[in-house]
């Protein structure tokens, strides 16, 4: 007889985006007429830049003839991506990597999802909360928690580390003992950042206790201000405790097309029972060389362009517009009363519910009152309870719109 | 501390491409004169059909526009796509199946890897011997096995099905319980096919368990014979205990594109430790929908054109070419004397190797006597060894020269 894994069972109701997803196809069904605007899943709407399609047609073009077709390619991406990424996101910065230090994919979630595969289920993980919830299932998946609690809202084992309007939306260091902690900043959903300094104290904690940090950084291209760091291999002794997951789905409008990065350096060691060190980086590649056939070609062909001179302006001017969108939420709700975090170095809006309401409730009027769906964020955590998630992926047409009808409300 | 997941080092060796790809390097560091032939790494090499071209610079520019533009697809797959399936692949044969049924991913190596997380450590498992590595390695990175045993070359725990001279490269019902057996007809390695009658023992034997089918049929494009299945769901009652593994890229060329597909039938159930059933298909969906963010849109749009009139009528005729170039491949090594199996219905011809040499040591002497690369049966597993694996991807010129320098040998 064919056992199920029964960590799947202590999953809590279904993945947050598919229960959106069922209250607004049932939202629809009843007022076939309403004019939705959807500021919740955080997918952007400005098409591909020109310099991008124009390469991927190339790469297309590529796989029609015998002279320059290409099968199988490497699971861990194509130098010719990876060398381009090393140049312009990382070496500018100060960061040195070797090109067998990038695992090109089809997307960070599957990275993020997939990673904690290599760690052993005795581990203690931390999140922040609220938190996107893809760290948290994956774990449950794999039985490195506990129970769900469902009067706390939470799993058991995992330490979560609270972050609301007390803390200004930063974690503190956990007080009990953690093996891998799960950072994501620019932070979704909050849209708060880190300082340098304030990075440094999770590398050195990671440090004293061999801990790992697997550090979510998709929304760095959205870093406004200077002196916030884009990766967080610009901490002193990063490369010793920390994993990087980066895409260029926000970045450059991927979302459809899939593809993403991961950077494990070699110095990353985890332990086994007897103290012997395990490379990290090893580990991945053997991941994914077993598990994974690498992104697709005219997909790699196509994210190269991201890093011409062109690709790199195009971009620019997306990421502007939906900043654009970003400073019309904030400033809109903010003139409306409402308290807001994020949305200056993100696209991500995070905002209080009017007089303590419940997220799903705020999200359901909303929804019903304004015809505007966002994220609760009781669907990030429990400590995500009492905010609402905005993002500024929409079209400027609809974001004004959206937001004078919240007004009116 | 983080501590390593330990099943990682249970893992015998690398992945058995990347050991060829190091020899074969190695080989040609040393001599960089020697015309090299590949008949090793099932990929494929003919272009990908005009209709698929056209199709994806469709899709492409689809991208490019704000009114068409996709952002996230739903992790299943496209409809649009899913429904010509049905269509096309199944419902000539007889075979029902509903669009939740069917499940779009970037490749049969992620799926077939992926799935088994549904299911308990606990579960047996059985493969065939020799077999894909990729469903042993997935499953001992798990923890689903014991230790390797060098001296058997297998792993402890797995229930492992010979596959020799003597049963004709058919395995046999397993003596002892297993829940979990994975099956891939037309199979890789060997090129043989099971007929209904066979397969349906399969089906009952699964029946009377309650385990689990796990087939894979990334090769049924390649069936020229009648009466063999292309797929475990034209046998009475699979629907109840099968999940079955396709791909696009055998089919159509897709190794460097990455599309494929898994039908996960509504019946298919696994069991808790009280006994009460869990469907796999609705696993599967969780699985789907939090660690993966469906395949590449542009990719998607492409795999469309497979199901055209044109389509159809291009690829046909590179499976031609392809299995022309198995009959050669076949034929030209019976004459020279060689045991053969496969080559019929599938791209695969798996034969003996001469005076019983050692597999690994007659691809040294194929690699430096006739440059061509081929695949060690003791890669697939113990009972490989003293066999040997040639493809019939190669292009027509490549496979005549390298039949002819293997006879020479």
């Amino acid at each position: 007889m064919a056992f199920v894994n029964e960590n799947y069972l202590k999953l809590s109701g279904s993945y947050l985006f598919s229960e959106i997803a069922r209250r607004v196809s049932q939202f629809k069904a009843n007022n076939p007429e309403a004019d939705i605007i959807r500021l919740g899943i955080g997918d952007v709407t400005r098409p591909l830049p020109p310099a991008v399609i124009e390469a991927m047609h190339k790469g297309v073009e590529e796989m029609g003839s015998a002279e320059t077709f290409r099968g199988y390619g490497p699971e861990q991406g194509y130098q010719f991506l990876i060398e381009k990424i090393i140049e312009h996101d990382f070496a500018p910065r100060g960061v040195e990597l070797s090109v067998d230090e990038v695992f090109v994919s089809d997307g960070a979630k599957s990275d993020t999802a997939n990673f904690q595969e290599l760690f052993g289920i005795e581990n203690i993980m931390a999140v922040t909360d609220p938190v996107y919830p893809v760290y948290v299932d994956s774990n449950v998946m794999a039985g490195r928690t506990g129970k769900f609690n469902s009067e706390k809202g939470q799993y058991e084992t995992i330490v979560y580390l609270p972050c609301n309007e007390k803390n200004g939306m930063k974690p503190s260091l956990p007080e009990t003992h953690v093996d891998m902690i799960y950072l994501c900043f620019p932070n979704n959903p909050t849209g708060m950042t880190l300082s340098k300094e304030e990075l440094k104290q999770w590398v050195d904690y990671a440090r004293e206790n061999r801990a790992i940090l697997l550090f979510d950084a998709a929304y760095e291209a959205f870093i406004r201000e200077e002196g916030v760091p884009h990766s967080i291999f610009e901490i002193e002794g990063a490369r010793e405790v920390a994993v990087e997951f980066r895409s260029f789905s926000k970045t450059a409008g991927f979302t459809g097309t899939r593809c993403a990065y991961t950077i494990v350096p070699k110095e990353v060691m985890v332990y086994d029972s007897k103290g012997a060190a395990h490379s990290l980086n090893q580990l991945w590649l053997r991941r994914q060389t077993t598990k994974f056939n690498g992104a697709s070609y005219p997909v790699q062909a196509a994210a190269v362009a991201v890093f011409s001179e062109e690709g790199k302006q195009q971009i620019k001017e997306t990421i502007d517009y939906y900043m654009e969108n970003a400073r019309i939420i904030r400033e809109g709700l903010q003139n409306a009363g409402y308290t807001i975090f994020g949305g200056v170095n993100a696209p991500y809006i995070w905002m209080k519910t009017p007089s303590n309401m419940d997220s799903w409730e705020f999200f359901d009027k909303l929804m019903t009152d304004a015809h505007v769906i966002g994220t609760p964020g009781a669907g990030f955590g429990a400590n995500g309870e009492g905010y609402f998630r905005l993002t500024a992926f929409g079209t400027r047409e609809n974001t004004i719109k959206a937001i004078d009808r919240i007004k009116k409300m």
